[in-house]
């Protein structure tokens, strides 16, 4: 295989009710990546598009010839990529493959979801596709009443508060106020964290990610083509890792409940590929889409002992400054999650913080990303290893 | 990149309401491809999944991990790919590079689509999400009336009739007699043909394809996996070519509405890939959706001039011991249509034809197939070369 590199990037502002056509959303996206890179539209030779609920929500499929027409890449090899909320990051799981594996020399990966344009209701049952529907969804299960169950069990399991939390969703929001792309800039503290309404017994408000709008784009190339696009001073940005992990959707069929397996496979496999060790990631850039997830993830990814995730963070590793920042922009609960377009945003970010251009939210001197991105409540896990080369 | 060989197949008989669920026949596929081939499933990197209409049909999306699951493959890189009624070959796409690409040395691809346990007003409407929603879906266009213009326009424009469309169907009908999994076995003549039920004038209910259920899966592996795996007697099957070409979704856009120009770079792609030529075409496995897309599939491919398409295959050409036979298990016209599981079925169909155990819809010693699958009018177009090797 060869080597890709990441090279370009481009994002929407995360909106509500954008009253702009999502076709249009995507393009902009790409065109920005496009410029970005510096390269020409003919020098692409695929665009790979995630999304997850358009077919429900805009009556809309087949978006990826869709989207490349609006684009300017008519004629393009196009898909689109689907495993729920991680969609976004799995599109770039194949336009990895295109480009590593010899297929084509430069190719577009976006992420594009709109959510606000239908009812809560429509966007509820659209988001509860990526759930078992014939053992979950059917009795009446969501998404914020799954991850109730798995929060319940684990303070339960291990007997910590709600308290215990905060300081997941108080860091996404710190970080999300210097986002300018972000959806939401509001500064959080405990006491309003543990007053937020009730969604869920125990998942309340500030626990949960916000339903919005927005696109996002990455282009992916070679060794060659990223040294002619190289940005004047900027580091090249290798993808030293790429993979996805799988597990049952339903939370019933598990191993065991607490314990993510895809996160675990997803990450072990990544991280083999890059030949580096959790000691070795500097950000980690994770799917933050509920507080529970954020606990689970930093025990399955092997950053916490089992039962400990909750309380990692509390003396400020989790911050920009620490020894693990998570949610560096935002987060899905700060910057948003628009769920096919997630996975693609923390791409971006994570290109951002290499790069050393994330501005206020710059983290200091970072060498290796993790990047993950998750469907359902852990059913499908895309990791990626971004590295910062010299 | 590496060869890449087609080692397995696996097909459900087609069904209407078959009161199974899309999972276990998505697995029933899957484990005969896997038995098939004759290996083991921990030798299996990854499996890829083509739907279209899971998650407004049947409230599930997420098909990759649930279905990996359900097959005995938890844990396994897994994800879906869409692209309407093309999802099926576009999964086939991704499976190709991923094997060629070096990431894994083999994987299974599998299409699944259950379009008989909704309302026919539901799966209409979810069909219809292929088009573009915006400039034709909002006008009240559905896949019958946007084929019912393509086809009036080309009789108005070349000055044919509707019994000159008739032999695609009845070819495909009286190819599809003997294939013990196809949807429906019935004999047409031409009086039928042109006597059958008006859908959207010009388009009558024999120009259409039946609303069915199916599941089918292929096994993708390197030629070292292959050998392993070589059935007794049997000739290897190599993916010469695979490429996707598209369009505009929206007929409006298109460059010149009766050329599809999807078909035309997806098919020279392809055909590049194998270093090959139309002549050496042994068959044409195209996407008989409607008469008219036959048609100008025909054309735009290369095998008929403009305007000459609807004659082709008159004479027995399209025919089992035709120069260039089409459709040859019944093809989506007889052996069925459920959308995201055609392509699949196509290159289930297209390796018995080139191993020679096609039983009585053996085309007499094929070397080369062209297999072709279409999202939509013409938007996206997945195209493989199978080459039959010594």
């Amino acid at each position: 295989m060869r080597d890709v590199y990441l090279i370009g990037i481009g994002q929407t502002k995360i909106t509500k009710n954008a009253g702009i056509r999502g076709r249009y959303m995507a393009a902009e996206a790409i065109g920005k990546a496009i410029d970005h890179a510096g390269i020409e539209r003919k020098q692409l030779g695929m665009l790979i598009t995630g999304n997850m609920t358009a077919g429900r929500l805009a009556q809309q499929q087949q978006l990826g010839a869709l989207i490349a027409d609006v684009a300017g890449l008519r004629g393009i090899e196009a898909a689109t990529v689907e495993s729920a909320c991680s969609s976004g990051a799995a599109a770039a799981r194949w336009g990895v493959m295109s480009v590593g594996g010899g297929y084509h020399d430069a190719v577009v990966v976006s992420g594009i979801e709109r959510m606000t344009h239908s009812t809560l209701e429509d966007t509820t049952a659209a988001l509860a596709t990526a759930a078992d529907w014939e053992l979950e969804g059917v009795k009446g299960e969501c998404f914020i009443s799954l991850n109730a169950r798995l929060m319940k069990l684990y303070m339960e399991t291990y007997g910590v508060t709600a308290e215990d939390f905060g300081h997941f969703a108080i860091t996404a929001h710190d970080n999300g106020l210097s986002n300018p792309i972000g959806f939401l800039h509001k500064k959080l503290d405990m006491e309003t964290y543990l007053n937020s309404r009730m969604l869920a017994d125990p998942v309340k408000l500030f626990d949960a990610p916000p339903v919005c709008d927005g696109a996002a784009a990455v282009i992916l190339a070679t060794e060659e083509v990223a040294r002619a696009a190289q940005h004047k001073g900027l580091p090249m940005i290798k993808v030293a890792g790429s993979a996805i992990g799988t597990d049952s959707l339903a939370l019933d069929s598990r191993r065991a409940m607490l314990e993510l397996d895809g996160v675990a496979i997803s990450t072990r496999r990544a991280l083999e590929q890059a030949g580096i060790k959790n000691a070795d990631v500097d950000i980690f850039e994770l799917h933050d889409a509920y507080t529970i997830i954020t606990t689970l993830s930093l025990e399955a990814a092997g950053f916490a002992e089992k039962g400990k995730g909750v309380h990692f963070g509390k003396q400020g590793e989790i911050s920009r400054r620490g020894k693990l920042p998570i949610s560096t922009m935002g987060g899905l609960k700060s910057r948003g999650h628009p769920v096919g377009a997630t996975g693609v945003y923390q791409l971006v970010e994570t290109y951002m913080q290499l790069t050393g251009t994330a501005g206020e939210n710059q983290v200091p001197d970072p060498e290796f990303a993790l990047v993950q991105n998750i469907g359902g409540t852990g059913a499908t896990v895309v990791s990626h290893i971004l590295q910062r080369c010299a």
